[in-house]
């Protein structure tokens, strides 16, 4: 196995209703000033932003509010957010909502504390020295971003989404109450059941060293995962298996599913960061819509992977070959995404893209990733543009 | 489920030679002088205490030495380190050892840091409200003292272990080189291995609320935990085995086994502090001395878990019943036990102990605990003479 560094100070207040427990949190830190830092209309339909502010108040918390942050969060807001926060001498953010607000918070803190343009931690050319505090209410399990040390941001001048990775972001605290997902859409629900397995599945599906423990715990919640995303399409107000799922979004992108492991693979991810930043797609649903097509291009060059992940995953026991069990898991994967009425190719994401789309597509994931990317099989420009077809069969 | 609250902020490298990086941790978290806490001959003779002097003395770091930590880590010492430290305006503390190092460089940083006698900490009179920073270099896999938030402490005056929990003490780095662990003795290797697996089991064995994601992480890290711990009785310099087993130790410890878990249970810990405290025995010796005892007493109270425990940990598929797989589940614990060398009656672990002993064990660990323990079952002073009986066989 690999040598790791495993680092997640984040504080999580996991259950029903720790959201009332949020002025305490807030004032072990310290602060001058909050900025209440939201997205458009859930956290107002559902009253939680209201509930927020009573308790801010009550508590003689200082803040001023900036709402509006979109899925695949824009960099003018941030902007618009840094010069705000500047402004109001702002030194804590709370985020309320789910990855969006928080990586959005996360770029605002960079920019913040650090001189020049924000935009250079997303394009590569520097890395950031600081962050303001973050602490979060979430209201979405999916993107993990309340224990990790990335956030995604969009240029929405380019269209092009680049994430940066420190450890100074990593949030203070998170509080993480299942309730508060229940107002979720089905749709919204899957894209996070999903978007939660991959953030395994990417670091799972690897050619090199790996960790008995931590594929055992990979395993685990991958497992934990599927069971209770399948319960929510029955059940989407069933407590538990919200619990689970939530629980789970923290902890398949804390790195604990990965430790150990020589190279992640992340492919998918990749892949989809250039459908959503040029189409807008939903994240979660855009990783499923491509999934299968990378799978079945990459298998056989991570077979062994590929049969372990379908035995240990979905117990899936056959007398034929390796090759054979690979391809009944990556069926199962499939299956599964049905059932959580998700995409599985790129018109069912509701795309029709022409041959030149997937060649602009495969160029600019080739771009933002200086040429390759992948574990399970490294790609190339070629091998991208390959999966984007075979996914829009 | 249970709400519960994690927070694990320890920085965790590790690898093969990390202990080579101690410098630049330490100057990370700002130090004026640094206390150099060790035990009696291991760090000595293996050579690692004179190599982290010289990176020490090479990185200008200024430092004072106190060694001599006994297992079962003594007050007297503790006492004296926080006048050590006091005098010698030690303001981080770098334990180079086991459990018992971290433990007592825990209570020496809250003894500095806190006024009034430190022993009120481990006689639950008072709570700490600050503690040093700590960083430690792990030369033995067991207690997983470096990521947790607990130190036990024995008074040498009275002959009483007791424990201090506080988030104050969780290290600010902890590094972890399997290799390290190489110069341990069989003895002391299946000691800590057999500690790692009962951190986690006094997590599973429950009765109440428990969650799908914790226990399929605790099941899967004490596989793995009983695999490569009889893999280390055959190949002791396996690498790989030692990493997984270190790893293990931390993560069994650090809260991740038990979250969401109504009430833990912690009979056989408390059992064994009053063995360790009376005749010094080691231990990891002394838990796998009581736990079949404790087992057969319990296991008609608790009968779903020690179903599960033995169907997903040891694979046992029966005909039988619920109580007939039970049993057999604790039978394999037993012979793992065995196959480590380890004791699993209190003569094997070579004591000779009366009735009017066992009396006395049994009431000290009924004061101890405010008069009953444990979540399995709960146990009341009657109960715990009639497993010390029983082990006593």
């Amino acid at each position: 196995m690999e040598n790791f560094i495993y680092y997640t100070p984040t504080e999580v207040l996991f259950g029903k209703d720790r959201e009332n427990e949020i002025a305490n949190e807030i004032i072990k830190f310290g602060y001058k000033k909050v900025l209440l830092h939201y997205g458009q209309n859930s956290v107002i339909k559902s009253g939680l932003l209201t509930r927020i502010k009573n308790i801010l108040d009550t508590s003689g918390i200082k803040y001023v509010e900036l709402g509006g942050v979109l899925p695949n969060p824009r960099l003018s807001l941030v902007n618009k957010g840094i010069r705000f926060c500047k402004e109001n001498d702002v030194n804590f953010i709370l985020a309320v909502g789910g990855g969006s607000v928080i990586d959005s918070a996360k770029a605002i803190g960079y920019g913040v504390t650090n001189d020049g343009d924000v935009r250079d931690f997303y394009d590569f050319k520097r890395k950031p020295k600081a962050c303001l505090p973050i602490g979060c209410i979430l209201t979405i399990a999916a993107t993990g971003s309340e224990m990790s040390n990335s956030s995604v941001i969009t240029n929405d001048k380019n269209n092009t989404k680049r994430g940066c990775n420190s450890n100074y972001c990593r949030l203070k605290f998170a509080i993480l109450d299942p309730k508060l997902t229940m107002t979720l859409t089905q749709f919204e629900t899957s894209c996070g059941c999903c978007d939660i397995l991959m953030h395994t599945m990417e670091r799972y599906f690897v050619n090199g060293e790996t960790m008995e423990i931590t594929d055992a715990i990979a395993e685990g919640l991958m497992r934990t995962v599927i069971k209770n995303s399948k319960t929510l399409v029955k059940t989407p107000l069933n407590y538990e298996a919200r619990a689970e799922i939530m629980w789970c979004g923290s902890l398949s992108h804390n790195d604990l599913t990965g430790l150990g492991v020589s190279k992640t693979d992340w492919s998918t991810h990749k892949l989809e960061h250039e459908l959503s930043a040029k189409y807008d797609v939903t994240h979660g649903a855009g990783l499923t819509a491509l999934w299968s097509s990378w799978a079945k291009y990459v298998y056989k060059d991570c077979l062994p992977r590929f049969v372990k992940f379908a035995k240990n995953v979905f117990g899936i026991e056959s007398n034929g070959g390796d090759e054979e069990v690979a391809l009944k898991g990556i069926a199962a994967v499939i299956d599964f995404f049905k059932i959580m009425n998700m995409p599985v190719n790129l018109h069912e994401l509701g795309l029709n893209l022409t041959n030149r789309d997937l060649i602009e597509l495969a160029k600019n994931c080739s771009v933002s990733c200086n040429g390759s990317i992948g574990s399970a099989k490294t790609l190339n420009e070629t091998d991208m543009l390959e999966i984007y077809k075979n996914a829009n069969k």
